[in-house]
Order: structure tokens, then sequence, then C-alpha cells
């Protein structure tokens, strides 16, 4: 059951309580359909752990193979008879506005698993059936934040969940239980602090810094694909060679000496120009900038809820840097609840046990 | 003939002069061969106006067609049996360093023209051939801004030359009739402010602001290659569609509406979300913010020559900009002269009458 209420300065408070009167009885697969990551969770019961697959899929690409990538996914998983489903797939840009992305995202459900019963998950914190959904592109839009919050709420009443993903952060407050975001739509959560468009593998470069400073230069960085955020981290050793699950820019491989070229293009040098420690000056001072990004809009966040959360949730691939800006504000990190799996599909996990956890008369049909 | 000497500041002064001892008696193919844009300018005799013919090719994508793209474009000016080269596409990343891209580059020029000769422009202002180019790739690699300056440097001996192409702008200070630029490689440009990575069509916007103000509300932008700056110039109606030269980025039309649906994903938003006002305000922003980044680096150019120079130099595709930059610090602008050929293509004419002036003697052979 999912209430809504005022809550601080106007924002909206979602919180979720378990109810008896579910109908679901799974199996049910929770999917959070990106631009650039498909990412499913099978749940078998209320109290399964959730089985999780992660595929990297450049829908902008190639979005017909959609429906096929659905299938691989769930093949790997297992097949549900219920589908729980949320997606930021419908900002890629293969689509002209977010209506027409939600209603291909919902076409290749349908495509892919033919009679499933397909729940979509909205950023009013409830379930919708497709044929509603797809006329209300602009509430199911980007909602994972919102489920994944509901989520880490019941473990972590008074606390500030952070997940740094492949491209980018959410920052979402949670008091007394509740979600206390302000923002709804991308726009708004980009406006308020919630949302802030860094990530740990598919950022480039020259979106983070404009320039560096290296062998006692400060050098301007070429506004070119040259180099992503899976360059800094894998150079840094935050994450490895499996973790870079993107495309790298220059189509070449996922070798620390490959990355290392990368990142030297940025500065329009090259290996035989620039030495280790060029490049680990570079990729210290790219990834310092994203911690300071993080940093700036948790205290946004925290200004307007005007207190200081007990414990910052970290999540996401990216967690170290969520560690690191919630260090700098003196909040301890907390790893996600086992209930959410691990931290690195939370939105997937979440969707599927609110909606098993749904009562029927909470489910909006037509 | 071409001499070099120390300048102001440690600096390297480059002054051309014409030699009645020239060897090249026309015609000569100019070139500059970027990694986005193929230019090239015929010129028949030293009094001859130059023939211009600009090619966007994606090098990085298929560069094994460069070799076709030089045939074609050659055709299209007519041939002749000399070559004078600059390049900047030594930098794109099919090349794992600049070693391999300027090999290739000239591998090219070789597989399109067989016999031709071939002579490479050097940021120390002088031609070599081929061979010798090949062996030097750091002196031969991005050099057009130097040939671009010594051209312009005949008829305004104390100026600033300011070239803000598709993807960078050059500002180079010419101190009596001399080129008093301080960097000569790309990375040492990009930190003295000579270079700087900013464009009128080629440049992500999400490497020019990291937030933007519209609507009554401060929004920070996706870090995605959702919109480019060719898409802000058209909207502020500073290009046409025909100037619009460069692909889109997610592959749909040059028109004003398919622009705004592009600024307004920068947004997160779609033109549903977002009215014109909007646009234009994000827009506005972003050209605002490249004028502030133009302007600094003149500043820091200004600061080290320690002086004001008389007029700059406005050239390339987004001249609007440099005009801008300029106008903030008092400074006039001019076109560039009339022996450059129209500026969109400076370095190209530069070499081509650069050689067309060298003495056999300023020839660096083998």
């Amino acid at each position: 059951m999912m209430i809504s209420g005022s809550g601080p300065g106007g924002c909206i408070n979602s919180a979720a309580s378990r109810s008896d009167a579910t109908v679901m009885h799974g199996p049910i697969l929770g999917w959070d359909v990106g631009g650039a990551n498909i990412k499913a969770a099978l749940i078998r019961g209320p109290r399964g752990d959730p089985h999780i697959v992660e595929l990297p899929f450049a829908l902008w690409r190639e979005p017909k193979r959609l429906p096929a990538m659905l299938v691989e996914v769930a093949n790997r998983l297992g097949t549900a008879p219920v589908m729980a489903v949320t997606m930021t797939a419908e900002l890629a840009d293969c689509f002209a506005a977010k209506r027409e992305g939600v209603a291909f995202v919902l076409d290749a459900f349908r495509t892919a698993f033919g009679g499933a019963a397909v729940w979509v998950f909205g950023t009013d914190g409830r379930f919708r059936n497709a044929e509603r959904a797809r006329d209300q592109p602009v509430h199911v839009a980007a909602a994972n934040w919102l489920a994944a919050a509901m989520l880490v709420a019941r473990t972590f009443p008074d606390s500030l969940f952070i997940d740094v993903g492949s491209t980018t952060t959410d920052i979402i407050p949670i008091l007394g239980g509740s979600v206390a975001a302000c923002g709804r739509t991308d726009m708004e959560r980009l406006s308020t602090g919630e949302l802030v468009y860094t990530g740990a593998l598919r950022t480039p470069v020259a979106a983070i810094v404009h320039a560096v400073r290296f062998g006692g230069r400060t050098c301007r960085v070429a506004a070119e694909q040259f180099a992503i955020a899976a360059d800094v981290h894998l150079w840094l050793r935050h994450i490895d060679e499996t973790e870079y699950t993107c495309d790298t820019p220059d189509g070449r491989g996922r070798s620390r000496r490959e990355a290392a070229a990368r990142l030297a293009r940025m500065v329009c040098a090259d290996l035989e120009m620039a030495g280790d420690d060029d490049i680990t000056a570079i990729a210290a001072e790219v990834a310092r900038k994203q911690v300071q990004q993080i940093g700036a809009a948790i205290r946004q966040v925290r200004r307007r809820i005007a207190r200081t959360p007990d414990v910052a949730v970290v999540a996401g691939i990216g967690n170290v840097l969520a560690k690191a800006a919630a260090g700098r504000i003196g909040v301890p990190a907390r790893d996600p609840p086992a209930e959410a799996g691990g931290g690195r599909a939370v939105p997937a996990v979440a969707v599927a046990r609110l909606l098993m956890e749904t009562a029927e008369s909470d489910l909006l049909r037509r």
C-alpha cells in the first residue's frame, strides 16, 4: 500500500508499508530499463532473495533489439507471469519525446512476453497497467529512484539514499520512513539536486572537468568523447575490467594501458607525451570533481530538508564516490539493506518487492 | 622564407616574409585535414584567389575512406602536382598515438595522389617532406593555427587572430608582424589559452555548461551527447541549416524544431514540457558561456604578451563568438585579409600560399 501526502517544503512524501491484502504471490520479474543498461530482478516470494541480471545495452543505437534483449535477460533469470517495470529508457534520443519512448518500451514488453501482466511504477509511488502508463508518460518516466528509495526507507527511516550508477547519481532524502524527495520529473530533480548527471562509467570526462592540473600546468581539456568516467575509475582501480561494462569511447580494449591512452587524449596528448604520473593526476582530479559535484548536490538537498540525516545509504557501481561525498559532510555510509539485493540494481529489486506487496485496491487500472 | 627567434616570455616568434627565390610556381593544393572536416584550397599563382572546398568527414568512424575523400575534394577543385599539408586528424581516437595518425594521413595522400609532391607544415613554421614528417609526428601534428596566423600577420602585424571553428578556437597573438604564440603542441596551447576546445558546431552542450537557468529555475544538464553547439547556434539563428554541416547527435534533421527537441533533452525534458522561451534561455546561456570561455582565454593570452592588440582578426564558422569575446575587452574585430580567402578555411589557404613562397633552401628534406 502506498500513501502520499504533503511533506516539508511543499514536497511530496511517499511511504511504503507492507499490506496484508496483497494479490501478487510471485514470482515477479522487476525491471529497470535504462537507455544504456537493462537490470532485472526475479523474486519468487515475499521473503526470497532476489536473483539479479544486468545487461549493458545501448538502446539508442539499436532500439529494435529491445524485445530480444528483454527475452535474453528473462531467460537468464527464469520467466514470471507478472512484470513490475520502471524505466529511464524513454529519454534516449532515438525517441522524439518521452511519450514515444514510454510507448516503445511497453510495446517491447508485449512483443517479448505476450500475455504477461505488466505493471508500471510511477512517480506517485503507484503501479498502473500498461495501457494507462502509455497515456501518462510523464508519470512513469524515470520513477526508478522512487522505488529504490521506498525500499531503503523501510530499513533506514532517516537517511540519505545515494545511488551512483553508470551514468547518473540519485540523492534522495528519507525522513521518518517516508521518501521526502521534492522533484518528481528528471527536470525537476536536476534542479533540486536529487539527480546529478554524473556516474562511474559512461559520463564523458569533458562533461566533468573543463581543465585539469598535472605536471605543474593547468590544461584545458578536449571537448570530445575521448575518455569516460570508466577510464578514470579503472585507472584509479576503483573498478576492474569486468566492471567496465559499457563500450569504450574508441572501440579499443579495457586494459589500464588503453584507458590511460584515452585519458591522455583528453589533453591532446598520447602516451609518448604523458607518463603514468600525469595520467594519475588527471584521473584523480576528475574523480575529485565528481565527488565535489555529488557533495554540492547533497548540500543542496540537506539545506532543503533542514537537517543532517543519520546515515547515507550508498549504492551503485560508483558507491566509492557516494561514500567519499558523504564522508565530507560527516555522515556515516551504510550498505543498502539485504532485501535490496546487494546495491547494484536496487530499483529493479524494489519494483518487484513493492508490486508483490501492493494491495489490489492500489493498482491503477483504466 | 621563414625565420624563427626567441620572442617575449621565452616564446617563439614566427615571421613570414615573401621571398623572391621561390621554387613553387603553382598550382598548389593546400590541405587542412582535421578529424571531422577536410578543407582544401587551390592556388594557381602568387596573386590568384584561392578556390576552397570543405567536406565534413568523420574520420574516426571510417578512417579507411580518407584517400577517397581526399580524391573527392581534389576533383572538385582541380588537381595539382604539389600538395601543402597541415593536419589535426592525427588526434582522432581511431589512432592509438599521434605517430600512427600522422603516418596514416600521409599514407592516404600517397594512395590518393601517387607521385604528387607532399610538403608538410610544422610547428616550427617550416615545410618538410612526407618521409621526414612521418619521423617527427609531434612537429607536424596540429600546426594549422601557425600557418593561418603567419598569413594574417602580413596584413595585421599587431593583432589577435581568433579562429572559432566547428570544434575548437585558436587565439594567436601577433606582435610586430610575428606570430608570438607560446605553445607549440596542442597540449601546451590548451595550457596557454591559445587553444580552447569550444566551437560553433560539434562541441557537446554538456562540455560547455554544467547547469542552465530557465523558467525561474537553475537546472543541471544531462552529461550526454544529446545536443551540440550547432543546435544552440541554429536555434539562435547564428547559423542556418546549410551551415550545420556535422552530423546531428540523434540522427534526426537540422530544422530548428528538431534542434529545440535536442536542447530540451539536455535538461531531460521534451517539447511537451519545454516551450520556445525555455529553449531560447537555454541556448542563450550556452552561447554566453562559450563567449566567456573564449574571453577568459583571450585575457590569459593578453596577460602574457602584456599589451592589448590593435585589432582582433576573427575567422571561422563561429566568428560571431569571437567578435563578442573581442568586444568585451574593447578590441575592434576585423575580417581576415582577402588573400586568406574569406575566413572559413584560413589554414588551408595559408599552407598553400606559404609553400608557394618558400625558398628551395627552406624546404626540409631528409
